[in-house]
C-alpha cells in the first residue's frame, strides 16, 4: 500500500509567476435551478433575473442571471487555483459585466497573473489576479482583478521581484456601456414597485436599507457549494474549530449577495450591475451574524447612446449585528467600524425619467 | 451627505382606501428550479407535481407546479404592499385555483382592499384584501380573500368607516371546478401508492397523518426567500431577539405546505386543491417545532362533468411537538389547543372509483 | 367521528414474499432543479454533470444527472414499501448503471424481494430486494441489491423459509460497459483540473482526499427530501430525541454522496460510476459531524471496445471527525474504526493516455 500524491495541496506564493496565464477547471452549465437556488439563498427581489415577461419588454430574449450570481460561479472556477491557501481574500476592483448570461450557457474562467509582492515577514505573499469568465461562445461575462494573501510553501524560497498593478479607483462613466442589449423605453416602473429613477439620485445621499438578513450555516454553505467554491474555511467545522476564528467563515461574496438583495429597497430600480470598481471585506462574518446594509451615491453618469438609462455610483456597505440606520463606516482612527463586514463600490444602471 | 428618503416603510392602516386597486411589483417567472426546491423544503411526495409521465397520463401537457407553490409564490408578491407592517395574518377565505402553472409561466399578482375596521384600542386596524394571481396570458390561478391586523402609523388618524366583507364560509360543492384541463379518466392508482378513492371517504373520518417534520432556521428562511415573501419577522435574529417572542417566526404559508406534505400518507389521491375555503394560524411555529398533522373529511361533493372525479372538503390540522393521533383540536374553552398550530379548510380532487 | 385506516404503516417482515415484484409509486421528472439542488448539497465539482459542453465533446447530447442523484431519487421510491420499519441498511451490493439520465427523463422504480431470514430473537428479519430504476423509455438507469433488518409486526408471526442470496463480491472488470455513448477520445484533462489518468492508478495506491464536509441537519433534511425519501429516522426531533441516538439520523447516501464529492480531489477524472460493488454504512452520521474521505485502488480493468477508457475498482472510506491522512479502517479486531462511517465498493470510468 502506497499513499498517492494525487491529491492537489492548491497553489502557495511561490507557485504563481508574473504574467502565468491559468486556464481553470469544470466549466458550468447554469440552469434555472442555479436561479431558484439564487433566490431562495438570497432574497433578491430584483426585477430583471426574476421575471421573463419584464425581461422581454426591456428587449432581451428572456430574465438574465442575476450579476453576481454569475461572479459567484466565475468565481468558483478560480478557487482551486489561486485561493485554496489564501489567508484572506484581500480587494476586488476593474470588474466589468459582459454578455448577458441566460440558462443553458456554460461559463468557464482565466486568470492572469498581474502582480506579486511577498511581505517582510516572508511567510506570504499577495497574488494579484485578472480574472475573466466566457460562455460558451467565448464571449466575455465578467472581467475583475482581485488579489488574495497567500502563504508561502517555504518562507526560505526567493521572493519574485515585487510587481504591483495600478488599479484604478473606479472605472469612468464614460466607459459604461448598458450592454447586452437593453432597451430602457418600455421600462414599467410598476414591475419593480421603485418610483425612483436616474434623476432622482443624487451624489451624497445615503440610503438605509433597514432590513437585515440572518445567516445560517446551511444556508452560506449551500450558496458556497452551488458555485462550486471549496474554499475550506467554509465548511470543515472540524479544523476551523482549532482556527483562525473557531468557527467557519462565510464565504464574503455571500455578503455581497446579501447585502445587494437588501438594497433593493430604495434601490429597486437598479436594475443591474455594470462595473465593479472596488470591494473589500473589512471583518469576517459568521453564522449567527445578522447582515445590514446601507447604500451612499458617489456619482452620477449618462450612458452613451442610451437616453433612457443612467449609470450610478453606489457604495454599498454592509454591517453585521448593527442596523444600517446610523450608516456605520469609520471609526475615528479611520479604520472601518468593527461592524462593518463590506465596502463595496460599484455602477449600476436605472432607468431615466425619459 | 443627506439620508435618503427612498426606502419603503410599507403601508401602514390608514394608507388603505375602500376599494383600493394594488398592483404589486416583480412578476415572477417560476421555473423547474422552484419545483425542486419546493419538493426538497417539503418532502412532498404527491404525484402530480411529481411526474411529467403521470399528468400527461390525466391530459395535462406537462406536471404542474404544486398549487401551494403557486400560492406563496402569489402571496409572496402581496407582502410589501399588506403585510409588511403586519401584526398577524388573521385568515384566508374564498380562495380558488384556476389554470393550473407550468415551468416557464410568469406569475403577477393584484389586491383590492374588500374591507376595514379600525380596533378599539386605535393603534392597529383590520385590512381585507381580495389577491389575484395571474399568469402572463391574464389568466386567474389563484383568487383569494385575506385579513391582516396592520398597525397605525399615527394612532390619531381618523378611522375609516368600518367595512367587513361577508365571506362565505365555504365554497360550495356544486362551484367547483375540475379545472385545468384535468381527466381522470386513466387514473392508475399504482402511480399514487394510495388505493383510496373519493367513494372510500366519508364525512366525519379522521386521518392521523403520523409522520413529523421538524423545522430548522435554514430550512423555513430558504423557502420564505423562494417565495420572494420578506416580511421581517421571518428573517432578522438581531432584531427579533427583542422582538414580540424573542426569535424568528416561520411563515404560516410553510406549516401550510409541511401540513400538506404530510398528508400524503392517507390522502395520497388527493391530487390537488380546488379552494381553500379557510386557514387560521392558531399559534406561530419557530425553528426546532415538529410538526404533525390530521385531516378530517368535512363533505363530499361531485362534479358537473367530471363523472371520474370527486371533491372532498377537507380540514387540515397541524400541531407542533405533539403526534396526531389523539387528533389534538380544541381546549375545553372552545379555544384551539395550544399545540394546534394551523387549521385549514379546503376542497381537494379525489379520482373516483368510475 | 371516525379514525381512519388509510394511514400506511409500511411494510414489516411477515408482509414480505420471497418472489415479490413491488411497482413503487410516485414517478419523478428529473430537471435542472434537482441538478443545482445536487451541486449545493454535496458541493460536487465532478465535470460531467456540471458543463454541457464537456458532455457534448464526449458524444452526449447534454450533462447527464450525477449516477448517484440517480440512484438517490430511484432508492427514495422504493423508501415507503421497503425501509418505513427499516432498523437499519445494512448493505448494496451488484449495483450497476444503464442509459444516462438528462433533465426531462421521468424515473419510476420496481423491486423483487430475492432473500428473506428471519433473525434468531424473531423480533426482525432481513430482507433482500432487488430494485430497479427505469425512465420513461423503460430503460434501465441503475440495477442494484440492498438488504435491510426490517422489524415483525408480530413476533409470533411464523417465520418464512430461510432464503440469502448469493451475491457476487464485485462485477468483473470484463462485465463493464462503458455505456451511454460516452466516447473518450476528445477528453480534455484541462477541463476536469486533473492531470491523473487511468494508467497513472495502481492496486493499493491509497488517496487522502484532504477537505472535510460538515453536515448541518437543514442540509442533510433538504437533500433527504429532494429525493423524496420519507423514512422517518431522518426527519422528527420530537420523535428521535427519544429513539435509538437521541437525534435525527443522516440518510446514508447524503454520505456516500459528500464522500464522492469529497473524492474530486485525487480522482477528478473518475468521471462517473459503473458499478456499485458494495457498500455498508458502519456507523450513523449527526448533524454536526464532519465527513472526511480517502480512497484505495482495488483494481483495474480495460474496457471493451472503448482503447480511451479504462475503469478502476475503488473503495471509498468515509470518517467522521477524522481527517483522512492516516486512512483509518479496521481497529485491531478486525471491526470498523469507530471514525469510519462508510466503505464503498464501485467501479469508476476513467480516460486513458490513450
Amino acid at each position: 500500500m502506497t499513499a498517492s500524491a494525487k491529491t492537489s495541496a492548491g497553489n502557495f506564493f511561490e507557485d504563481f509567476r508574473f504574467g502565468q496565464e491559468i486556464r481553470h477547471a469544470v466549466p458550468r452549465t447554469v440552469t434555472a435551478g442555479d436561479v431558484a437556488l439564487y433566490t431562495a439563498l438570497t432574497g433578491s427581489r430584483f426585477a430583471l433575473p426574476s421575471s421573463d415577461a419584464f425581461a422581454k419588454a426591456l428587449g432581451l430574449p428572456q430574465a438574465p442571471l442575476d450579476d453576481l450570481l454569475v461572479f459567484h460561479i466565475v468565481f468558483g472556477r478560480t478557487v482551486p487555483d489561486i485561493s485554496l491557501n489564501a489567508i484572506a481574500n484581500l480587494g476586488y476592483a476593474q470588474g466589468s459585466f459582459g454578455a448577458p448570461v441566460y440558462p443553458g450557457d456554460t461559463l468557464s474562467a482565466t486568470s492572469t497573473v498581474i502582480g506579486l509582492k511577498e511581505n517582510s515577514n516572508r511567510q506570504t505573499g499577495v497574488v494579484y489576479v485578472r480574472s475573466i469568465g466566457r460562455n460558451q461562445r467565448g464571449a466575455m461575462v465578467v472581467d475583475y482583478v482581485r488579489w488574495v494573501l497567500v502563504r508561502k510553501r517555504d518562507p526560505q524560497s526567493p521572493a519574485p521581484t515585487a510587481t504591483v498593478p495600478e488599479l484604478v479607483a473606479a472605472l469612468p462613466g464614460t466607459a459604461l456601456d448598458v450592454g447586452g442589449g437593453l432597451d430602457l423605453r418600455h421600462f414599467d416602473p410598476a414591475v419593480t414597485g421603485s418610483p425612483h429613477r436616474w434623476e432622482d439620485y443624487e451624489p451624497g445621499e445615503r440610503i438605509d436599507h433597514v432590513d437585515g438578513m440572518t445567516i445560517e450555516e446551511s444556508c452560506h454553505m449551500t450558496a458556497t457549494r452551488l458555485y462550486q467554491n471549496n474554499a475550506r474555511v467554509h465548511f470543515n467545522q472540524h479544523a476551523e474549530k482549532d482556527g483562525r476564528f473557531g468557527r467557519r467563515i462565510v464565504y464574503g461574496g455571500h455578503v455581497i449577495s446579501l447585502a445587494r438583495a437588501l438594497s433593493v429597497n430604495g434601490l429597486g430600480n437598479a436594475l443591474k450591475l455594470l462595473a465593479i470598481n472596488g470591494g473589500r471585506h473589512t471583518n469576517p462574518s459568521f453564522a449567527g451574524d445578522t447582515i445590514y446594509a446601507w447604500s451612499e451615491v458617489l456619482a452620477k453618469a449618462e450612458l452613451d447612446g442610451a437616453p433612457q438609462a443612467g449609470a450610478l455610483r453606489l457604495r454599498l456597505v454592509a454591517t453585521k449585528n448593527q442596523p444600517a440606520a446610523g450608516f456605520p463606516d469609520k471609526a475615528a482612527d479611520g479604520n472601518p467600524d468593527p461592524a462593518v463586514v463590506l465596502d463595496f463600490d460599484y455602477w449600476a444602471l436605472l432607468p431615466r425619467r425619459g
